[in-house]
């Protein structure tokens, strides 16, 4: 087999990473990394009002170009052709809509709209359009309840039509002047081909699918009366929705001349159609039958992709379960956790005010605590809960404090509790028919904090693998654009043969320790109990042993 | 009247202080405090168990005669004769019992206990027999239920009998060689009344009563055969024990010509029998009817006196009722909360690793948040629960916290969950029909924390007054030296006499604000919950609206 490569666009949350990525063996050639120019870390904030979080999409491309073009000239200076680099992958985040005009661009490039928030990019983390996500969710809890029983229960304030409404009840203007709005992971796609008519974008599933109630159930989007009720104006938007929205081993288009040049690249190189970045991610570290990939950063994104066999439509509290959002002919899952490593910053930067490298000081004296030495016990609610429960109006909790308890305890009992936290996921999944046999991870904790990946393996009672590669986001973008390029070809029959060259773990792995296990195993039925009181509407279940059962744990171990 | 003087000696935790007062006008005519020499800061610690906590006799008598002779000489300097003071009170902590031989002498005095740390003074904060106290407490509660009904439901490991049966379990020699044991609170004054005999000994009700289960109503001290059941050789010791204990208007003997010459004061002059530190800070504070005096520290301490007709024989989860032990002809209620600045000063040196400057700080941002804003809502039970629970198996407990939390949003969470705490006391001795007009504060906290006593007079919707005096237990004791000298003669007719001529509250008070009670009482309903669930077996009230209720207070105070 001859070496093939090809180029993945990954557009993360301050920069966006290209990667020359050989498919034949899975050698990462060539990458780069360059960081949106405005606002801060790339995020243009609103000082009356810290929900706003929006991005200036000329950013995008500025920084793509830079990336893409010094990895390619790298690659180039490797002996590689370009004429061996077959197609392009692109990941973005999400939901992260664009207004954009009849020949989609993005309307803050022009002068008139440059300079207004609304006209920009709105981040996915964007937060302004909570009561919008509320109205939806009302709504279709009334008179559309199969849309929001595939997202979990509750429609976000982070998707797709409640920012869209948010534009409409904020700005009129930026609403009435946007043609359609487009998901930045298509937008980029069709940028680079050349794309400038609706009748030729091919929309993603993936986005569309858990960010936009898209689904063939009910013939796409939502439909016009639903939307209808949100704004009358919403009628018009939907004929600019497709019916039909596209897996990932489709063809966007290819290459544009004006693009191709500036990339370095051959005209006319395919360009797979886009999907967000947690489900790339999961495809660059080997999601599959049975593999659960967990991506572990400040937030934390579960993807699996379960045979359709299953017939496996919604899984209560779990955010969303998409026909091909993530493999092509399997049944894509994303469920998470709205905080993780963001709970562990906040107790540094917040609570003790440190700076970063505390977290070394804490992590020292923490991995040295067995399960259940502290006595303590947490839930990881602070920025609410995505799963199971999808419920942001919940906050962190923290019990079992004495007049000792130390500050690397807490800590621990922190990271404790999101490992609680996720094992409630798997085991919501597992209840639900998913089979899971293997559990990858990546994502910045996996990588660099083994004491947080012991937790969860002796949490969660399994081994914890992690990704052999530190960019396995950009790797997933290369092998789709690879995928559409050599399609049906010998070891292109599908985007698994690839995998099965290219995605590798670490050799060691974390080994769940048996009595930690054993001594988690008591507090988290704890955590339940805590989680249910909490967070479950009519539990009336006593936690007066919660307090009893820690002490006695605690002294257990002495 | 002509000015008449008195000697209080108040022995706390870590020094000694002398204090001469005119009892005329309330004059504080000199002090002096000297440190116990021994140990770290005065107390005797074990490498070995960290919960033992002994002091050495012989630094209590050499540190009394410093601080006395310095306050004497003082006084005279101004003039005043040492036959103006007339009387001599005394205050100890407890329960601090201190295995003595026949002569009334410390074992600890002698060469061969000079050294055992079991034949020191058990200082009432030696948590080492918390088994024995739970023996105690199950054999009451088994054969004399009426014993614990009055203690609050359980018998400490704080107290006296607890710390005599660990003596008898760990340390034989010492519990054979004693003839009987004495709380620190008899023992001081009858050896400056130079007592050396059991029968002209008058152990003190204060003590007795609410450290050793004596009562009137069964005929004082646990019977024999009880005693008798926790070791057989308790039926001796028993017997050591009188039948009868005093009020602080009895004396207990006159300053033995020894003691005269070290203090520089007249042999003969009557000494007051003894009573906890808390108690006669209580007196020194203006301790009446419907008056509650709140010791604030490191702990709080609540005391009341309530008039007999009244009937209050037990008030369920409150410490002691104890008739005569704070105001003779009054039942004297002792209740509190076991950690208090112990709380606050838990946060700024364990967890945020800070030191005491810390504290003004956090307070300078904290005291600027109105109640609610923080969205955090603490329980104050790192150091378990002395009342109304009763239970030190439970642990602290915060909630609320979002990724924006600050620290000093929790310190003041903390300080809240004091004030929650000290409410529920409030009310359940109110719903035991105790009546209370006027809220009088003393201790540390209380004269050097304002946001703390304003954040407790909006939470509790009292005035919270403080005592003008920054010595008031010094104070106390005074009060009671000069009473039994001038017993029955004019402005002597009882101790009340004079309290109303020397006991005073500073002129500014902290008034509550109608806005933050209102919030609070809406917060405290949830305090409540919380308390419930966690502390009383078989709660089973739903928690669902405590996390979702907070946030909406946060809400609509925006």
């Amino acid at each position: 087999m001859n070496d093939v490569y090809a180029l993945g666009i990954d557009f993360g949350t301050n920069s966006v990473r290209a990667l020359v990525l050989n498919l034949t063996n899975g050698e990462e050639i060539s990458s780069s990394v360059s960081n949106y120019k405005n606002g801060n870390s790339g995020i243009l904030l609103d000082e009356n009002n810290p929900l706003v979080a929006r991005q200036y999409p000329g950013d995008y491309l500025e920084s793509m170009e830079i990336a893409v073009k010094a990895a390619v000239t790298e690659a180039i200076g490797k002996n590689i052709s370009i004429d061996e680099i077959v197609g392009i992958g692109v990941d973005t985040t999400g939901s992260t809509p664009i207004p954009v005009d009849e020949d989609l661009v993005p309307l803050a490039l022009k002068d008139e709209f440059k300079n207004n928030l609304n006209a920009q990019a709105w981040l996915w983390k964007d937060h302004s359009s909570i009561e919008e996500s509320e109205k939806i969710t009302e709504l279709s809890a009334e008179i559309r309840p199969e849309y929001i029983a595939k997202c979990g229960g509750a429609y976000s304030s982070e998707w797709f039509f409640s920012k869209i409404l948010h534009c409409y009840n904020v700005d009129r203007t930026v609403f009435d002047a946007a043609f359609t709005w487009l998901e930045c992971s298509d937008y980029i796609p069709a940028a680079i081909a050349g794309i400038t008519n609706i009748s030729d974008l091919k929309r993603n599933v993936c986005a569309a699918g858990h960010k936009a109630m898209y689904s063939k159930e009910w013939g796409g989007y939502p439909d016009e009366e639903f939307l209808g009720k949100l704004a009358p104006e919403f009628v018009e938007l939907r004929k600019t929705l497709s019916d039909q929205a596209y897996t990932i081993n489709e063809t966007m288009g290819t290459l544009s001349l004006e693009w191709a040049e500036k990339f370095g690249l051959k005209a006319g190189t395919p360009i797979a159609v886009g999907a967000l970045d947690a489900h790339i991610g999961a495809i660059g570290s080997g999601v599959g039958e049975g593999v659960l990939v967990k991506i572990i950063g400040t937030s934390t994104c579960d993807i699996m992709a379960s045979p359709k066999d299953k017939e496996i439509k919604n899984i209560p509290g779990v955010a969303g379960v998409v026909d091909g959002s993530v493999l092509p002919g399997y049944i894509g899952i994303e469920a998470g956790q709205s905080a993780v490593g963001d709970i562990f910053n906040w107790f540094v930067s917040n609570v003790l005010n440190r700076d970063g490298d505390y977290h070394n000081v804490l992590t020292e004296k923490a991995e040295k605590l067995k399960a259940g030495q502290s006595g303590l016990l947490a839930l990881d609610w602070n920025n609410g809960n995505r799963n199971v429960l999808a419920d942001f109006n919940l906050t962190g909790l923290i019990l079992g404090q004495t007049l000792h308890t130390k500050d690397y305890e807490i800590y621990r009992a922190l990271v404790e509790a999101t490992a609680f936290g996720a094992l409630m996921i798997i085991e919501r999944m597992e209840e639900y028919g998913i089979k899971i046999d293997k559990l990858v991870n990546c994502g910045g904790i996996a990588e660099k904090n083994p004491m947080v990946m012991q937790i969860y393996a002796d949490i969660l009672g399994r081994p914890m693998e992690v990704a052999a590669s530190g960019q396995t986001v950009a790797m997933g973008a290369a092998i789709i654009g690879g995928f559409v390029a050599k399609k049906g070809e010998d070891g292109f029959e599908n985007i698994e043969a690839i995998q099965s060259r290219v995605c590798e773990v670490k050799e060691t792995n974390y080994t769940p320790n048996d009595k930690e296990h054993e001594t988690y195993a008591q507090i988290y039925k704890l955590y339940k109990i805590l989680h249910d009181a909490f967070g479950v509407k009519g539990y009336s279940e006593s936690l007066f042993e919660v307090m009893k059962k820690l002490i006695e744990i605690k002294r257990t171990l002495n």
